[in-house]
């Protein structure tokens, strides 16, 4: 089976015999991908004119209604859709929950929110700006559209949740989408847009996608258009600096890999609550999804005195993650998504050996329940401890993607501080101390190299929605190596997709402009 | 003479002969000016170790104080600043005000932001973001000084302006600034720096200089630094595409040329105050600074009907300009910066006459009041049509860096849209206009391509502060080839300076970390 890609209104198999999607359990090839021979520059003028105009026709609240149209018709689907996470990307049913349910969740988020925004089609920001003397002559910031498309290029460890997170924010905002998700695990993403594109619920070329290579289709952008980007430092780079989209200052987003961190307070001993929700949040972390999550926690930083008890602890309970074949109920962790991200997960604990000895896991050996380790991609929990991390410089730098982490214990906040900034610009970090005034110090200290903080104690530790799921309501993306980006977070959101543009004029003309627009801080 | 360069707490001359500063009315060498040789790495970290922790230990109120001196010294030094800005930029009194009291004037209007901010050292988004059932688990964004330096690389155009909007918003973020003017015009950049300097009013390494060339800077970057650029399209890609630069991470910010427009409303006669007014608007920007201002109006856009009434106005206006050596007291423009810009500036507009005619000025045979046409760098005020501007590409595509301006006929307001989007993305256009209603509909189709629309119609016309000056309560930048970039804007300002972080915790916790921030629209 090859599986068409959706451009120009119309289903389009690629030439060619493209690339293999396969179960990562089995070594099984479920279909095959490519884009080869297909017109990706007139695929994306097909959603500028088309798809563009169509949405900036419709209000926030309408387009909202549409993205609403949109879970429903997913929730229809839900189990066919657990299903390919399963065999396409190796997933548990928790797995799956968080990438189809994060996603479904995500577009009903924005599809309330749309309804908040209601019959507005562009934003503004509060208030005026007196410019002159004369009271008549004022300022203000309003939002419109970009009137290009969002090119939205995703990572293989997220075929739901990264595509419609991107959609929902990018067709709310009135722009319309040419989503190109990771080919290796783009049966899920095939499957829902599929559903979505059968009952009709955008207008024709507001919702795009690729399964196959995006090809040259960053020489195809311009100035109107918004690429946003999930993946690898490396792919950022090289899409950043296509020569075409410099040129035009094509807009561009990027959430890249970051060695995200979990901070322990020293003020925690062995026996407060929070260090067991620090326990179970590393561990969850570190088996969800296998860590393929590019919010996981890489670096585990503890009160020296703790170490111990922090890698007992950890060890004790990774040792009860039953790890292999999903379709075993036992199983509570599954495989890497393929064989070239389990070489590069080995090679890069590898690496990591140099600098910090294995607790629990490793590159050898590792037997996954009921599938054969000759064809499958698993690799085993995988605890480190670094006992010099000022010293050390790859465990700072080298992220491992799979279900990998490292203890490093710390002397005092100002070293665990700087431990932190050695990330060099990380998505999330987290806090678990039942030290108010510490919660404080901390958060502003980790907040300059971090795009979210999670702070945690008794209270919260049940409620709180956990380190590496990202939440609509707040922003993600992170500084640095990170990519620099910002998604989500409510209308903040909405930000990439419109063009902030500073009005002067006489002030009735401009009280009449924003009474069109909806209030919103981006 | 050569100028020296602050940096470490110290004036170092750079090594070797270095660049020469010109006068462009007598070609006479003012000053050299050179970098080589000195550790730009170790200056960079000097600001950021040194600069930066002294000014994140003040609050947004004790930084505005800090701006509040500098705009003390410069007041008291202003009679020097002008003579310098007559020397080195060949600036009339009128272009000096713009470039000296525009920078002191963004630093007061700064300094009273600072000291509206109050107490608070850092910022947040308004309000809370309910993350989960239970109410005590919350979100909310905050926003920290980055802790890396602001590194400016401005342009040659504006020595003062250009120099201090920057320090403006970085130092009040609490971000130390390593600026570097353009080389060629730094004589004012380091007159103005030294006088501030010497009257100690900022922390050590808060505030350095380069005034030669940036050299190796960009490969000392990292994701904590924050690079502001102004200039040049090509330079920007060069910057942005800094290899070190790139994998750390740096945040860039470009404001780059652009084919900015005036539009004249399809309701507008030839009788309509607003017909003169724009007469008034195309010529200012012409001429002040010599057209040398990456907001100049490089597009007249007129309703066809009117276009040789707006022809012959023009025409007449420039006629009036007296063009020369600005210590004559009628003069009202000078000379271009230097020979090498007036050769860029000529050679542009031969590239310009192949789809355009010339109206008045063009490239040969100017002579200029008291100058000597060998030595000095004079571009006669040359204004173009163009007849067929929807065939054409290079008027749309290439800006002219002097007073240089082309008229397009347009029929009927959908092709002026179509018109303006032709430039790729603009700082400003503006729009001259009786009708209401046009007034809106046109400012909603500019503003996607524009940073900013200035919407001007008789009861504004003595009030409004100009298509081409960049006031510091509306954000300043465009998107597309204008850069992406957003600079100034009140609080809006400060956003580059930085980091939005999300926190999430309980939520009284959040409300006591709120409680000490600054709320604000960013």
């Amino acid at each position: 089976m090859k599986i068409p890609n959706y451009l120009m209104g119309e289903w389009r198999d690629g030439l060619g015999a493209g690339t293999a999607l396969v179960d990562p359990v089995t070594g099984e090839e479920l279909a095959r991908a490519t884009s080869d021979g297909i017109d990706l520059a007139a695929a994306l003028d097909y959603a500028r004119t088309q798809g563009g105009p169509a949405l900036r026709a419709l209000s926030f609240k309408e387009r909202g209604a549409l993205l609403g149209k949109a879970v429903e018709v997913q929730n229809a689907n839900r189990d066919k859709y657990a299903d390919i996470a399963l065999k396409n990307s190796g997933n548990t049913k928790i797995d799956a929950a968080i990438d189809i349910d994060g996603g479904t969740g995500t577009l009903f988020f924005y599809a309330r929110l749309g309804a908040k925004l209601g019959d507005a089609k562009f934003l503004k920001d509060p208030g005026f700006e007196r410019m002159a003397k004369d009271e008549a002559f004022q300022g203000m910031h309003i939002w419109v559209p970009m009137v290009g498309a969002g090119i939205h290029i995703n990572a293989f460890n997220f075929p739901s949740w990264g595509l419609w997170e991107k959609v929902a924010c990018a067709i709310l905002s009135g722009v319309p989408v040419v989503a190109k998700p990771a080919t290796s695990t783009a049966l899920l993403s095939y499957a829902m847009v599929k559903d979505v594109i059968e009952a009709n619920v955008f207008p024709k070329g507001a919702l795009n996608l690729i399964v196959g290579n995006a090809r040259d289709l960053m020489d195809a952008t311009n100035g109107t258009d918004c690429v946003a980007f999930t993946g690898s430092a490396d792919t950022a780079i090289k899409l950043r600096t296509n020569a075409n989209a410099l040129r035009r200052g094509t807009r561009f987003n990027a959430e890249a890999d970051s060695l995200n961190l979990s901070l322990l307070g020293p003020d925690v001993t062995a026996s407060s609550p929070e260090f067991e929700l620090f326990i179970k949040e590393v561990a969850r972390e570190m088996t969800v999804k296998a860590g393929q999550k590019c919010t996981a926690i890489r670096r585990a930083l503890v009160p020296v005195e703790l170490a111990k008890d922090v890698s007992d602890a950890l060890a004790a309970r990774l040792a009860k993650t039953v790890t292999g074949n999903p379709r075993n109920e036992s199983v509570r962790m599954g495989p890497l998504v393929n064989r070239a991200q389990q070489t590069a997960a080995l090679d890069g604990i590898r690496q990591l050996v140099a600098e910090a000895r294995i607790v629990t896991g490793g590159t050898d050996g590792f037997i996954p329940l009921d599938a054969d380790p000759n064809l499958s991609a698993f690799v085993a929990p995988t605890l480190l401890q670094c006992d010099d991390p000022r010293g050390a410089k790859a465990v700072h730098e080298i992220e491992v993607f799979g279900p990998v982490c490292t203890i490093m214990p710390y002397h005092g906040a100002a070293e665990a501080y700087d431990l932190a900034a050695r990330g060099g610009g990380s998505l999330v970090a987290s806090l678990f101390t039942g030290d108010d005034a510490f919660a404080t110090e901390a958060t502003l200290a980790l907040a300059p190299h971090h795009g979210r903080v999670l702070v945690v104690d008794e209270k919260v530790g049940a409620s709180q929605t956990g380190h590496g799921i990202v939440m609509p309501m707040t922003t993600h993306g992170g500084p640095g190596r990170a990519g620099g980006g910002e998604e989500l977070g409510g209308t903040r959101g909405l930000r990439f997709y419109h063009q902030r543009t500073a009005v002067q004029g006489r002030l009735d003309r401009l009280q009449a402009l924003g009474a069109a627009a909806a209030e919103s801080v981006l």
